[in-house]
């Protein structure tokens, strides 16, 4: 059942590391099969040297296992809620990634001070909410899911084009079409919330990067009128 | 003698400079056989290129080596006194890893600011005094053990939920169940510390991670009503 | 065509990766071939792992393409024109390297602190201004490069002499008389462009070098009487 | 001539980039034959690659080169003092190792805010004044050595005891009984600049290591009760 799609995931997940976005098994990526409504996530907490592709486990859009001897990750029901609202999406990563999770920590959104950023992230970052002491209580991983777009509808934000998000006090989760690009901004927002601290501590006067800007190096990579690359 | 548990050391602590938490022989990491009450580890200033799982020292409670060529590592005392008091730990760790050593050289609590830390210490990770001259000249590895114990009783903290110390002008003991929890703890231990600096840098008023959150996180992985992993 | 220049390019920009001057594709190298003005340059977002020598693409100082079937890096039309106005230079590296995108997104000059910096850059490195709504919606990157040559000449730099420059709220361009030099040299000014940060963060009321120490390790390397190296 | 000493030399060089304390060919290492007062140091601007220990060139304590093909270092007449001067030294270190270098850069000297400085250096590692220009046009890498030597013996510091210095404006030099030891205290030096810059970050208000405590632990590894290692 959707091996090719296990396959996708498991090799990003053996990404993480190599990255550096991950320490041990911190971190999951899951990829949806949009014509079935079926997504794949890594199983919780195996370690990466005898984790194998079958043991991707099989889910569904209300958060029940389909299909896979292993339990899910136990952020397994943010994705499922991610992936109903955001209908786009293909695949979702969840990292404790440092600087990404420094930014968490500190509660802050990431504003836009390069092109670096403005390359994958169309405008800030947002940070989201804690959750509430009912909220825990319900159903963890789904209302952090819930939040996550609550913050979207909000803030009128496009998911499409801003693919990431901060959890305050927690960690990030980004997402792309597919799972190797979802790393990719993984790693781009990773990156983006290094600089820009130290873009900060260096300048405390930064000036975010002029509109005309972030126009202009957005739509050179997406859109109709893109021209980077092949 | 404890074969076994002399391999686990050796394994255990070739995986600090895997880790990134020693340079050079700077660190070092024992495990105790709670039957015996007789404890393995490594042997002091050796070469990790020549060293092998029979240099592994053991020793007792009252830190006298019971079998083993080489001299101990010159902190085994210090590991004597948290195993006699500490009675439910297996395994403890020592190094100056960098950003734990930072911590400890600027004598401050590590403080709770997400879920990485949530995950696996159930508080701020305490700062223990300096010692005295008079404990300094009485015996100095062994007093250090009797201050990390005061200072878990005096703030009445359970080493088994908080499981490390900051030693104020010097660096980390981290402690676990067994030697591979111990290292992974010790890593965590390193990131958050590494994480929390930034974050106090990026926003002087960061909030601690709420009460109810920490102790979501905490018992998503621990005790009765975990649910994370296999 | 070039193919000696060719595979000179194609090594410098794998060495981008390698010396961590580069995440993924985010980075090119370009070299001129002075008798016929024509210069190699790398293709767009073209994966290192597939990419050859023979990828490369061939260009002329008017910004058009002369042989390959790839499209060369978006960045193409701003080599162009510092090739056309810094005649002596023979190769030119642009990458978001961290340390020196951080200046860049800062937009600050980087200041002299210590002889790391002299031994390459006879100078402060100079940050170019943002460009105006006009000149992006003209021809972005050829007037990228136009705003270079402008700092340089307001300023009256010698890019012979001061061999790199920031873009501000983007990244780097550096340049060198060959390919593995204009890597070297970015090398060199990420390294500086994390020293000054830190060493400005270390103490504000840090001095400038003194003019007679920049001029001795500049002359020591450069120059008629430069004795360093065989 | 030399052979053995050469070939620790050329060892030792090879140590500095997989210590991480150079990029290219940015340190040199020497070390002295005491009975012959001839001292080998690494050859001027040699690739790494390409470097045998036949390539180290034997000098004497006047600074001229007594067997050799190529050109020494260029800083080889400030290893020629500090060996005339400091007289039980055996190797000389001089890096660009980035966090000493920013300590060198911002001008000050290393205060003791750790045990992990206190292993190695009895006190604060001292930053030598500027060169003045009478100094730099008569001979400037020979004047380095003078000031450093005069900054031990104004301040009255004893260099076994404190095996270091940082150049304002400069980076360090670190030196030992041999080679091997040289690189090891060159890696403490960067990592203790990296820690106790942090430190005063973290908590301006950080105390020095109490005295009872650097003695003690410099004693611990050091002189006859030394009690470390086997």
């Amino acid at each position: 059942m959707l091996e090719k799609l296990k396959k996708e995931v498991f090799e990003a997940n053996l990404e993480l590391p190599r990255r550096e976005l991950i320490k041990y098994t911190w971190g999951n990526v899951s990829a949806i099969d949009r014509e079935s409504n079926l997504f794949v996530i890594k199983p919780s907490g195996v370690d990466y040297d005898v984790m194998t592709a079958d043991d991707m486990v099989v889910c569904n859009l209300d958060g029940e296992v389909i299909e896979g001897e292993l339990n899910p990750s136990s952020d397994m029901p943010t994705h499922a809620v991610l992936y109903k609202s955001f209908k786009d999406i293909g695949s979702i990563v969840h990292t404790h990634s440092t600087w990404a999770t420094i930014w968490s920590q500190a509660g802050l959104d990431v504003p836009v001070y390069g092109t670096t950023h403005a390359d994958t992230f169309f405008g800030p970052v947002p940070c989201a909410r804690h959750l509430t002491e009912e909220e825990i209580n319900k159903n963890y991983e789904h209302e952090t899911g819930s939040v996550i777009v609550e913050t979207f509808e909000e803030r009128n934000i496009n998911p499409n084009e801003v693919p990431g998000v901060l959890l305050h006090g927690h960690a990030p989760f980004v997402w792309a079409e597919n799972a190797e690009k979802a790393v990719m901004n993984a790693v781009v927002l990773e990156e983006v919330c290094k600089m820009n601290l130290f873009t900060l501590q260096l300048n405390q006067e930064s000036e975010h990067l002029p509109n005309r800007i972030l126009n202009k190096h957005y739509e050179r990579k997406h859109g109709e009128n893109s021209y980077y690359g092949q």
